[in-house]
């Protein structure tokens, strides 16, 4: 068990929903005045470079994102402590049913189903914390079929990964090897197959990340 | 790794809403015409004996379960295949923060922290397949204080562990060691710190299982 191994021994993904204002805005949601999450099984891992599948019936939406692997595991963590509790980040794709989502939205459902397909979370790999001195500068890009889709930077989350920590761990123990998503920028669309998804995670100027998946349609 | 080791080396927890008609009702819920499903997180189990916490300002109500643990994994697996896949069962309870998760479907928000919290799948001891060979007879009840409030048999459920299974694996591979939980009959209702819980699985006759917690305020 390392968090370096986070995609084969990780327990969980604590995904954070509408982090990004210009985001919430564009689906029409209105922006949170405090974080919520949701969960996505580690069975929706794919590694880079990798297919993503397509099932039928579902509009599949891109969200880039920077995740955050949980080194030392802990539970009503301090925002003040919570760097001492990350092992490293990745650079993963929060895909969504964004139909399903939106039914499950309607009638007061669960979103697991519409966020936990397998291979809805394409991932990266694991990049140290020493890498990324400053998780809040950093640049997250993704191309679907040549065209740029989404580009931000994770300067503009609402709350900040160390506020993003407490709130999770005082409802949940976070343990080595848990990714935490921290949330996309404004741009998501859907993925049809067929199509090459290229994304890119920047820190000042320099890629730290690239990965690269074809999608697939799923029967 | 081993199915037996559910609760150290599990990655997931799939949890069935709303699975017998009169739970449905109780809660003013329309009874499904298709099976739905939310994740808990695996570090919400605790193994009998042991506490529970109520987390300040929750309502948490039990919902005793059969819990079905996987053996061999895979993904859209038949329900005439179902049972391969079966390792064993476990006495399990769905604790869910009420409170939490009733603001959560006004709002179309995420069931995750609601059903998530530390200690809020308390469980008993791996129960061999051979040992329930059909999972459609067995009772489960549970006590709080003293007082009986669910005693309900599994021949109640609107879609049987297999049709889960098929439904299940349809979104997301199941894996050795992952749990489903397969719903709770009526009768659910609040635990308040001090109060002791415990619950049995018989079958046929024979309790196979019996746990017990003791309930303590979480600040
Ligand atoms: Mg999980
Ligand atoms: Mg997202
Ligand atoms: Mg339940």
């Amino acid at each position: 068990m390392s968090a370096r191994n986070f995609i084969k021994s990780g327990r969980k993904i604590v995904a954070i929903g509408r982090n990004f204002s210009e985001h919430a805005k564009e689906l029409g949601n209105a922006v949170p005045t405090a974080p919520f999450f949701f969960l996505k099984p580690t069975s929706s891992y794919v590694a880079s470079p990798g297919k993503i599948e397509i099932p039928k019936g579902c509009v599949v939406h891109h969200e880039v994102e920077l995740g955050v692997v949980i080194g030392k595991g802990g539970r009503d963590i301090q925002a003040a402590n919570a760097s001492e509790h990350i092992a490293g980040y990745a650079l993963a794709l929060d895909l969504t049913a964004r139909n399903l989502q939106d039914e499950a939205k309607k009638k007061g459902l669960p979103w697991s189903a519409a966020k936990g397909f397998d291979t809805f979370t394409p991932v990266g790999p694991f990049i140290p914390a020493s890498d990324i001195p400053n998780p809040h500068n950093v640049r997250l890009w993704i191309k679907v079929a040549g065209q740029l889709r989404q580009n931000g930077v994770t300067d503009a989350m609402i709350f900040q990964v160390p506020q993003l920590i407490e709130h999770v761990s005082r409802v949940m123990t976070l343990e080595e090897g848990d990714l935490v998503l921290t949330g996309t920028p404004k741009g998501v669309g859907p993925i049809e197959p067929g199509e090459q998804v290229v994304a890119g995670l920047e820190y000042q100027g320099a890629e730290l990340s690239r990965i690269e998946f074809s999608a697939v349609a799923r029967d």
